[in-house]
């Protein structure tokens, strides 16, 4: 029985992650924590969960959780996440990261985040956790960098018509739309109901965070250095991502001929659904479950893509506890249906 | 052309009454101000606003405001109110407050708002906004205490038939339903979108700070100290408020010597409308407008009553605006349809 | 292994019986059918059910599908249940209806749907199956009739406190709200989006037909007949439903003791949780659970209760799959976790 | 006096153009009709007119209504309005057909509605009333072509820059988003509230009917044919459009040259509203006005242009108000703010 920790137990993040675990039957949750004003138990603080864990929420503590987890989960903000990953990994444990501090080159880190990277020395041993690209490094890893919830829904559905190199790589468009537990739980006025309800809004567009990482993984994918233009908007819902992405496409292909490269590029991939020609997904076919699905359709010379994630799960928990299966050798689906 | 002045310019009431300002034909609005980091034009705190108003939202100064204006709405939290209020009436202006500084005696309100009352000397002057009971009084005020949300649809709904003298006092149970913005405006956890959207609550279930505000106007039309039971909710929406109110008949009446009952009363008030026997109105009915609309059902023995409002508009600035209509000898329904 | 059948499984109680049954470990689900243009895989009409249920949703045809079934579940609207019914009966297969048909006694169930019940040989063979009441006779039933979403939230918020014998009969009033899927999966203007969404409305005021079926039950556990005052309402959000009580005390009671009642009541009920005194809880705290949280407040001799479930789970499939555990002996848990 | 009937009284854009007729100074509506079970005031369809405007609306007939006014506004399905206009146009009347009847060539209408169009004769007659663009036609029209949402939102957030000859027209994509009252008021499984809430969803890609007249009306300020990739989502929302705009720079400008291209071509439009550099605008921006805000960023050779609008307002019924004043002489903006 592998002992789970959960640091930052009461974001949106963590809290997904204590509502899979639960469920999962090989591994047992020995410590939770979170930056909390007292100490009580985690079903006080969600009564969704009354009944089903009764362990304390305490005060972060990284030494002393790492005396008692084989694994943590890092739910952080950004910057601290960095400061704790070092504390875990030389006690030997392992780490899932669902913060960005290990996703980029410390370099671009910077110069998105303001900040010099606290944790050069570690930051090389990170693996990017989408299994669907990196399964056997992530399977080894110590060290994983969950990835962002836009860039997942992204990379996911560019990357396998990207790989068959036939694709304008000078003209990538991702329209992205995610629901609001996407920015995190936490008090702000942007943020608020009555901000949000009854509006859509564009924000950061082309400036936001996950706009490197997508970068830095696509480039991995194409074998080449390449950019995207990269626009997300706030929408009026709780959970979802449907990233709508458009291709130039530079081989002569139909709907059906791309639909069969995705098919054959997530053969064996449980979590990625894709479309029946016609058929677009939205994102109720997704929320609540771990699954990406993605919708094609080529107009032209241009390839639609629409891809369709929880931003919570596969954009985040879900994702992370795919990681960790892989990494202890569970089932890849363990908890996640 | 009086010279209107808005205190507390960014919250939802202070918006909503420079909102309706801008339409109105006999005022000027010549002062803004709020509690903001860099003054700037109000129109870029709002674009809607953008070609409507120019004017600077100042950083507070009550004594240099009272110079410029006839009249002041304050828009601002409880407690802070009763600072600046002495400030305009010193200077011999006219105070429109939306707060509960001035509503209650000072020894209920120490008990609902925790703190002794600063301003006792004023608290007699104070008239309570609500026209359809306290017109003429209105009329001739200096301060007028501008009622709350809920006490607007529970006392305009329950005052008719209490008037009558024909239902039990000692059973009055109102069941009120909210939108968000009724919370105001700021950053807060149990207000942002991911934690009320789809979700349902009851809060301070018969302990709202509005329930005393409620028995003190209610017991006054009935003559005699009485009691309700209050419960409020809040619903997964921006605006309007919905009451579904609980009363016991004391005399045989049907739903239609019920409906009379409410016409007479509300005769020549523009705001109210009573629906016709066998409808109930809905939130969507009022929103964006003053009017107050109240449905009326007698099962049994039993009245229930549903009375909808606008929360910002007839649950507060709307009102105001009203009142400030009725104190200078405006059309009572200029700017406001 | 046991064989179900669901008909009416493109409803959304069908599809809550569907998601909740494939992740059951005892039983097989053999049998799909609904009034559809064309027969196609369940997962085509929901693309969440892909990967994990690949049956054929067929037409209608209830004497082919009792013989490929042990028990089926009837989602289907009221008055068509009762037409199917009896030949899943004589089939000797066992039946829980989701549908009204088989709650109230012939007269009562006249006057409120409006027909004359064309089964009235079956109908003195049904069980309600609310489990927390009837459990015993749930067991050995060949017939449920599965409780309503509203009744369900109503009658676990009074029981407890009625079988005391300790409040005014005469006096029960339940204001209950509720998301929109309560209200079925069909085109009808009243229940589109641009219609719900920001607006909040009562209806059916006292007149909604779970009146009768709350009445019957209620007089069941008092012993004697007794009345509510019924009021719903529509709330713009998908799940949940949220009835808030009025009980007048006619017993000295504080909050504590009224808690004590009600959980010595649900003892080793597994699906009702007591909140703490001073804590309410909100429908997200159900919502997607089988549960039915109640929270209680004394104020002076009036009892508040304010009880929540998922109106698709508790309040019609979840119930109904709790029902068929203990029918056929299975942890009443299984798969509602 | 204006006297001004119309036609589809009780769809979301009929009653949008009557809430704002009854502000008009100039007009009065003499005839409301729509396709209705009974003859009733219209303030009985819409509680919130009472005490507005007390017309019965009627049954259709278009030759008794003609008699009785001098212009009409259809807010009619598409194919309906083409059998209407030829009554209305015989009998000396002006009209301003909110349907995509007259926006569209026979033969590309034809393609895109599925059906012959039937009023050839009067199709060259028509107006497309974009009074941005074409508000000398629109002065002398005497049928008005009014645009549809999208178009107005996608068309006002290109023109300008497509007319300066600076973007390459080989690669434009608009990637709108819509609330649900942009898809009329009907009972339709899709639209109801269980289907849209909590869900987000990209439909009909490329091959939405609005596509047609973007094109028709595009090509016409470019001088030349051209092509776009047009992609609508539904989002859980009642009104308010977003546009966001990808276009290829072919010479090199910044931001700020951009926005001064914009700011002068909508020189003295009183509803397009440029937002300042850094800054983009949201849907609340401008739901219930008839504004439409453009923001504009260029990153690399990529210009983002985000345009938003109230799709009810400038997307229907506040596009056709204008046009009236514009025909008739009007202050542009009476009655629109």
């Amino acid at each position: 029985m592998i002992k789970v920790g959960v640091v930052g137990a009461t974001g949106y993040a963590g809290e997904e992650v204590i509502k899979i675990l639960v469920n999962h039957k090989g591994i047992k949750i020995t410590e939770l924590s979170a930056v909390i004003d007292k100490e009580e138990p985690i079903s006080s603080i969600f009564p969704a969960l009354k009944g089903k864990i009764d362990l304390i929420c305490k005060k972060p503590d990284a030494e002393a959780m790492a005396k008692n987890v084989d694994l943590v989960f890092l739910g952080l903000p950004h910057k601290v996440s960095m400061e704790l990953v070092p504390i875990f990994l030389k006690a030997g444990k392992r780490v899932i990261d669902l913060s960005a501090d290990y996703r980029l080159a410390p370099d671009v880190y910077k110069v998105w985040y303001g900040v010099e990277h606290k944790d050069k020395g570690n930051l090389p041993k990170a693996v990017y956790g989408l299994p669907e690209l990196y399964h056997d490094a992530i399977k080894k890893a110590d060290l994983i960098a969950n990835p962002g919830c836009y860039p997942t829904s992204v990379i996911l559905g560019i990357a396998p018509i990207l790989k068959q190199n036939c694709i304008d790589t000078g003209h990538i468009i991702a329209d992205s739309k995610s629901g609001v537990t996407g920015a995190g739980r936490k008090p702000d006025l942007a943020l608020s109901f009555s901000e949000v309800n009854e509006n859509l809004k564009a924000y950061k567009a082309n400036e936001h965070q996950h706009k490197p990482e997508i970068i830095k993984i696509l480039s991995e994918v194409a074998g080449k250095t390449l950019d995207v233009v990269f626009t997300p908007h706030l929408i009026p819902m709780n959970r979802g991502i449907l990233s709508t992405i458009y291709l130039r496409l530079t081989r002569k292909l139909d709907t059906k001929d791309v639909i069969d490269i995705y098919e054959k590029f997530y053969k064996g991939k449980p979590f990625v659904r894709i479309s029946a020609e016609g058929k677009l997904p939205q994102t109720k076919d997704v929320v609540l479950t771990n699954y990406c699905d993605i919708g094609l359709k080529v107009t032209g010379d241009i390839l639609i893509v629409v891809s369709c994630i929880d931003n919570l799960k596969k954009g985040a928990a879900g994702q992370a506890v795919q990681n960790m299966n892989i990494m202890f050798g569970f089932d890849e689906k363990e908890a996640l249906e």
